[in-house]
């Protein structure tokens, strides 16, 4: 589709013709999975995050996200439980067998939430923050990069280069919607990168339709089009209770929204002939 | 989703319930059927515009699309056949029994283009010629509206309802891609508008991921996510000759391309209980 | 400043070297001058615009800006006076030796509007309205030419390209604003393309930071911003009661605004050693 | 001009009715002065720095721009001198008098940049890069916001406000073009901000035209705007060779258009009753 050489290397289907495919200890991401990513937008308290974690786990989620260090555009606002979330996290998921993505905020907490996640996510605020990404082109563990919201493909595909650059091939990529003149959805979920996406490079691509809508009444609509348009996976927000949350609560799904989402990608998914992660055997940790 | 008092009324939902549903000699359009418009960008000659119709028949595809007046950006571009694109049009349509949509540019050509189509277009350039609107709104034939490339979703139901006050309620929306930073694609397929414009209109939604996105190679995984982000339905290009067409070539797919599309809608169209149009009896004119 | 081949041509420097200067009966706009047009968004009635008439006479302003067929967002909102205020406006212009500049909408209106304005305006909605770019290539008046909202200047140029090359090379260009993902202010103004635009192009280019803006407490630096980045002119909105406005209230200038604006102009001239066109002596028409 | 409650507090006039000033040893930025910050892009080594520092100082420029850790898009671009382009430029400075501003990117490099820099900037990729700001709050010497590319007015102020609520109240903004979809300049650069910054809030506002715009034979004229629009000071590149610059070449002056700039800004700033700041007595650190 683009003649021109292009600037990326490592990133690209011409260096890596096959699927990366990214292992956790309890699933895997990429390759013809479609992962579920589901939890909370913050941890905010531990019944909070148990309940949640409690009710994912019937569903068999095998991915549980939640914002333990929260990038806040007002310093007034509530800026997560930092250390302490980290800590309820990692214990709600071992307790229910789960894999925790959670989001790195600076090059001095790596070693911190290193330690507590199994996924660590650059947030769209520090997608070119290039000391961070460094950082995290030296350790180990998978890296989701989230799309700055102003960010082009190439721009976005530039700053997974110097993660792989650095050392460290296990990165997925993460749509979450770019900003535009309209403002009748949070931001603009943009779909259209993905096939894109899929066929300039071999990384996992997931979509977040919690954040790249805002509006949780679209969720479910919008993560079966994210499917269909070829995303290894989606990302969204749950609550237990959306309308108490300390944050982005329009924007999270209730219980029996979620139980719906499952449904619908269960028949999504064999569209293309693939099955959602959550189909496969529990395997506890 | 929205709790301010909104500035349209009669293409909301809360103006009428039920889904509009556009009736045409051979199909319609809205309600539950799922629509798939085809055609080249531009009626180029006869052999042309009948090699293409010929085809799309056998996979009885009820609503050919073609421009005959072309807004093009330059002047010294191919503008298209006009009138005798219009006619080639109906002639070809008429042969295979199906309907025909194309672009009327200016008020001075609502009689004309009223005369040979079945469903008078707007152009994205168009969405706010409100002369054109009006004109527009005086006649008894369907009119799809497509989005303007920066309008928000606001001012495009503004449009509609510029129609609809006028006495025309035959109105379908379409979107088109919007005007964003990002050129890897040619514009930003919008989806996320979709299923919001179901929740707060009754009008049907049309999708264009030719148009949307520019690059034939996503036009599949672009339409099958369209129907599974609420869409009633989906307009392409296609051509029989995409690298000799006089415009956007790049977009338009192959014979081939289209009978996979097809193949794989009718799946996608499943998920949601839905079937395509062209499941339906053929009915010749 | 560019390098590839320009897809325009007549609008460009290459094809000719001297500014383009369209001659007024009471004044020029291009070549070294300052233009200032001034009036209401919309023409009212007859007292209305009669007073900012005189008002302006006072100032020596030359060109009188005024809606007479108003391009609405909703079809509810106040639609302009059409022919009558056409005929307000010229009386009003005539007494005080002004010409006129006002919006034509469609191909049917080109005759009316001929009839009864110095200028015509082409809309920022009507930029890529080619029917209308052509009727106003055969006509012997000089076009205004505003930007698309989400127009390139490419695409300005080759829609100004239009109208040259139908026969008519009175021709000017007015920056208005482009749409971005910012709202504080109502549009963003674009004055960086300014200086682009008369680098590449012989056509005067003339800035309204009233629509720009669409706030009046900043028109009066904005202007003065536009005149150092090379505007051949500057049109703003002025009402002698904003706050009763039937549209764009917000946007326009009281009277001792406007005053403040004509002094600080002038100061504002003097830095690229050029007058302000109300500097120059009054010619009754 | 904004009526609803404003989230941010500390940065607003309504918090603090007087212009914050900022005093640097040999300088002041705010209250009337313009500022003139000048220097290459990025050092690049021990010639090219003190050549352009002479000559800077001829002019008597004040304060040095220059970046030793700069953020590129790739990994496999120059990324910088880094400590021992601060200390390039820390001594190029000393030798000529002049104040030092240059970017600090990561938490991590705070000490470090601070020891050598006189103003600390943190930019565009890293408006939001909270935990940084936060560091910076804790600091007891100027900073430097830039506009993130696609930030709008309140998130910026209130990235602001993130400085200033940590303690440290020395801070001015830089506007430096926004992402939109016009890309015939790199950036547009948003002049319209500036007056509206001004108007509801203390801090100074500088604008940067070389980044705002990418295109060198314009910045003179942008820079001449600017001052008008209301900014109190003006950061430009300028470069002994900028046809070999490492870094933005294109955008960056060449000696004698710099020395025009000099020239036209002293007028510029007389229309408004300022002065340059080198238009004050030379004193050496």
């Amino acid at each position: 589709m683009e003649k021109k050489r292009k600037p990326y290397q490592l990133v690209s289907r011409e260096w890596k013709k096959e699927d990366t495919i990214i292992q956790l200890k309890n699933t895997a991401i990429g390759g013809g999975n479609i992962s579920l990513m589901a939890g909370p937008c913050a941890v905010e308290n531990e019944d909070q995050i148990f309940t949640i974690c409690e009710f994912l786990s019937k569903q068999n989620v095998k991915i549980l996200r939640g914002g333990a260090y929260k990038p806040r555009t007002s310093p007034y606002s509530f800026q997560g439980l930092k250390k302490d979330g980290l800590i309820l996290m990692r214990n709600a998921a071992d307790k229910y067998g789960m894999s925790v993505i959670t989001e790195v905020m600076d090059t001095n907490l790596v070693d911190e939430v290193y330690q507590y996640a199994d996924i660590l996510q650059v947030g769209t605020r520090n997608m070119q923050n290039y000391q961070l990404l460094r950082a995290l082109s030296k350790i180990d563990k998978p890296v989701m990069l989230k799309r700055g919201m102003s960010s082009t493909m190439e721009e976005w595909l530039l700053a997974a280069e110097y993660i792989l650059s650095g050392g460290n091939d296990k990165v997925m990529l993460c749509e979450r919607g770019i900003r535009t003149f309209e403002n009748a959805t949070r931001n603009t979920l943009d779909l259209g990168i993905v096939p894109l996406l899929k066929s300039v490079s071999h990384l996992p691509v997931i979509v977040d339709p919690s954040q790249g809508t805002g509006l949780r009444e679209i969720v479910v609509p919008m993560s079966m089009a994210a499917v269909l348009a070829g995303a290894d996976g989606v990302m969204v927000e749950v609550h237990n209770q959306p309308e108490e949350a300390l944050s982005d609560g329009d924007q999270s799904l209730y219980f029996d929204q979620f139980n719906d989402l499952v449904t619908k990608l269960k028949r999504t998914a064999k569209v293309l002939d693939k099955n959602l992660d959550l189909e496969s055997e529990k395997i506890l940790a």
